[in-house]
């Protein structure tokens, strides 16, 4: 039996081998913008980690759990009590947690959660489900809810892989990470095209609980579009959706399930459409007058032949701050002569655009997409800019453990909206994270690219850096955070394109779907959990 | 203020003027398969019809609807008693019906809807939402549950059009029928490309409430796909959907009123993704050596290059049946010349593409298609009969009509599959189909074709013809039915692609979605409906 992963850094992203470092260069474009920092120590020592004291599991829960699916040591505890959003890392950082679960249960398969749903629900034992504990909202936070005692439910071993090569179908385990998930599905010659940030580590089943989208998704589709059908084990009973097409049996179930954060019950397995492993792939880079421009290119190509696998746009700030800081690419051993072309010429926005499949689809995709880039006025790069962005597409988190390192406060968000409101949504979330930058005596700098486009809009995606309060940056994170969330919803935005909900926009969800909606939500939830026990405070706030 | 539409055949389909009849051949063809038919003559006065009196309706409710919003003529309550299946068609020809709505309401807007609802929750009346009265799976069936009284909520005043261009979508009122939507699209230079075979009568409301799907959805996209946000106004609440592209914030509801059929609440106006009018079209026959080599041609498409706008492909039977029937195709003035030469050469299996959209995406997506037919040795027919289908494609409904008055059952059904599992799922329905037509004494024919081709299966769409049993035609019906249902569920396929569940298939929704799946909806519509006034006995049998 397989224990807990322990194979990323427990005080940050990912591969403990990389620590990326920011050159000369980017140092002075940082400094310029939102002055000195002074660095920021971490902690060292995983064994002197401060956790509270574990409150001792129930018999009937060990029992049910057997003996090689308990854990319990300082690490495997801290490992699940935090996410890696920006709050998530200062807590780790800083070597103390107000709070942990008290114990991590690894079932074996899918009977194995079912009782262990059955033993917390009748012991009150709250439970959090665990996939790969990349939330960047909370989404893991141990909150107990009502209830004295709370696990962690680490799906690590749910990992079974089963290919219907005709129908392009494949049931996948929840606790497949990413790249297990590609390497079984690539021995079959296909692929799932499910490329976010946080690949690496994220899994299956939180992919499905939280509505993720990812890089390509333009081209393959989000996750929840890429879900045949989803099983649902709750604590009041199983849901599974038929492996059908499509049916027009009633409200969509399964589209209940996608998105459900844990907060209904645990996702086993879920069964995905996978495509034909694409024979090509050309990135390239384009540079477009304005964001304006860039937007209108996509909102063109969305509206009309279609989009390619892959694109985005990255605003006038994302763009000469992310080609300063190109130096970082150097974590993937050297700079790319487009790049270092590219310092040269710093006005306008960068788009990046992404061809992947058949030969013949890149080509005919290209010459679609090339014809409208022409026509918005944007000017060709070449296919360097393009693959350094695709080398660098995961490597955001590592460098944001730099910053923090160098005394940075490094946060991002996203929402999605109609083109028509597009630019006034932009402008008033902008513009109220620098606002709120500056109140807290920390001016700093806002960067936002466009991506996930559709025919009537597209997600924007916001990344904000400024100096560090020491001593008080959840504070000050969290008076930017509110201040650009109510931004979104007066704006008439979703408080998420793909990040989900968690803990972090819970009080948002009354702004996004109403009184009648939660009121909606609460009594699913009341039906499959009635002891109220699955990820208390995640999703739904209490009424 | 606007009337209940009364433009249309009370007893059968559609247009009054247009009653097709069948030419000599297609008589012979269909008595050498079927067996001598006894004509079956309908009740020709509206004024002799025979219904329940009306109960009268409580004053608050009286009140709330206005004096230009009840209506209680025979007229009004024949035409919103029933649905237009072949129990409902069977039930309206023979001049009597056991149930009838009380009387018919006709809000004016959705501040209207709200005040009716809360009239009706008050006073305990059930309430059945009206769009076109379209539904074959008795939809509109004027069930009381538990309640005395029964009013019938019809949208039609409910019309309004609000177009944004630039994001490509529009807000339209529940009540507006496809022609009308497309219509006041069309003048704004776009289209929602939804045309099922109901197009002409069904509305923008009942398309969402079932899950509509059009035959050029694969093109389009389904109904369902079609919704950006949604507004529901339930007894308990208004819910109303964010109008944005897409949100992970939390389970869709949007995707939980989609398909609500009324049970939930009333859908008052729909916002659409619509696109720019087509400005090319073409439709074209293609014949395949069999049903099994056009779906293989349909899941290269699918799985590769993308599908045309329509594509469809008739089981052997379907193809001979149909080119017998063409005659009718002299609706329209007179045969075709590609039919007539597919007279002569019914080997095969009849394939129909349709390609809609830009000049050159039209030109684009033929190549492709043209390539995997003939890879697939299918052999091109010509334009005439892909046209033919085209200006037929609305027909269907009329020539039932004529089948009927000859004394014939016509019925259809339609589930869907994964590829892997479609063709074992065409054999069992088929079969049951007509081993229960043969069990009732009379053999009928079964036609299929497959129609909403996806990358991981298709629909598959079963018409049925016998020699109706005068006087038992309901229970004939019945028993083809339950044995058809019966073999679709036992396939795994689904009880419904596109028709939604209604009555009839309300006892295939556990096997469906399970019990869990049934008690998640029933507690929906318990905290959005909680005195159990909307739609009874659809979607979800009582617990």
């Amino acid at each position: 039996m397989s224990e807990p992963r322990r194979d990323s850094k427990w005080w940050g992203w990912g591969d403990p081998a990389i620590e990326p470092e920011l050159d000369a260069e980017a140092v002075a474009v940082l400094s310029e913008r939102i002055g000195e920092l002074t660095p920021s120590p971490r902690a060292e020592e995983l064994e002197a980690f401060e956790l509270p004291d574990p409150r001792p599991l129930p018999a009937a829960l060990t029992e049910a759990a057997g003996p090689d699916g308990v854990f319990a040591s300082t690490e495997d505890r801290v490992r699940h009590a935090a996410g890696r959003g920006y709050a998530d890392l200062t807590r780790l950082r800083s070597g103390r947690l107000a709070a942990a679960p008290d114990a991590v249960l690894l079932p074996a398969d899918a009977g194995g959660v079912q009782r262990l749903l059955a033993a917390c629900a009748a012991e009150g034992v709250a439970v959090v489900p665990f996939g790969g504990g990349t939330s960047v909202v909370g989404g893991i936070e141990p909150l107990r809810g009502s209830h004295e005692r709370l696990v962690s439910l680490d799906l690590a071993r749910l990992r079974d892989v089963e290919v219907d090569r005709c129908s392009l179908t494949a049931r996948l385990g929840a606790g497949l990470r990413g790249p297990e998930a590609e390497s079984a599905l690539s021995s079959r010659g296909v692929t799932l095209g499910h490329f976010p940030q946080s690949f690496e580590y994220a899994t299956i089943g939180g992919f499905a609980a939280t509505r993720s989208a990812g890089q390509a998704s333009s081209g393959y589709g989000r996750f929840d579009e890429l879900v045949e059908a989803i099983r649902l084990i709750a604590p009041a009973g199983d849901l599974r959706t038929l492996e059908t097409p499509h049916t027009a049996a009633g409200p969509s179930l399964r589209e209940l399930v996608v998105g459900s954060e844990g907060v209904f019950g645990v996702i086993p397995e879920v069964t995905v459409r996978v495509r034909p492993a694409p024979q090509a792939r050309r990135y390239e880079g384009w540079m477009a007058e304005s964001f304006e421009a860039g937007a209108e290119i996509v909102r063109a190509l969305a509206q009309g032949p279609g989009l390619p696998e892959v694109i985005r746009v990255s605003d006038e700030e994302e763009t000469q701050v992310s080609l300063a800081l190109s130096g970082l690419h150097g974590i993937a051993g050297r700079l790319f002569e487009g790049y270092l072309g590219l310092r040269r010429r710093r006005e306008g926005s960068l788009i990046v655009v992404g061809f992947e499949g058949g030969e013949e689809s890149v080509a005919r995709g290209r010459a679609l997409a090339v014809r409208e880039l022409r026509r918005g006025g944007a000017a060709y790069l070449g296919q360097s800019a393009g693959r350094s962005w695709e080398r660098a597409r995961f490597e955001g988190p590592y460098l944001r453990d730099t910053l923090m390192g160098m005394g940075a406060l490094v946060e991002t968000l996203e929402t999605s909206h109609t083109w028509s409101r597009l630019g006034a949504l932009k402008k008033a979330v902008g513009t109220a994270i620098r606002d709120a930058l500056a109140a807290q005596g920390t001016p700093g700098i806002v960067l936002c690219h466009l991506s996930h486009a559709y025919a009537d809009g597209a997600s924007l995606y916001f990344t904000f850096i400024a100096a560090a309060r020491h001593g008080a940056e959840i504070a000050q994170w969290d008076a930017v955070k509110r201040a650009a969330s109510e931004a979104i919803v007066a704006s008439g935005g979703t408080i998420t394109h793909h990040h989900a909900v968690g803990r972090d926009h819970a009080p948002y969800m009354e702004a996004e779907v109403g009184q009648t909606g939660l009121d909606v939500l609460r009594a699913v939830k009341e039906r499959l959990d009635p002891t109220g026990i699955m990820n208390p405070g995640k999703l739904l706030t209490p009424s």
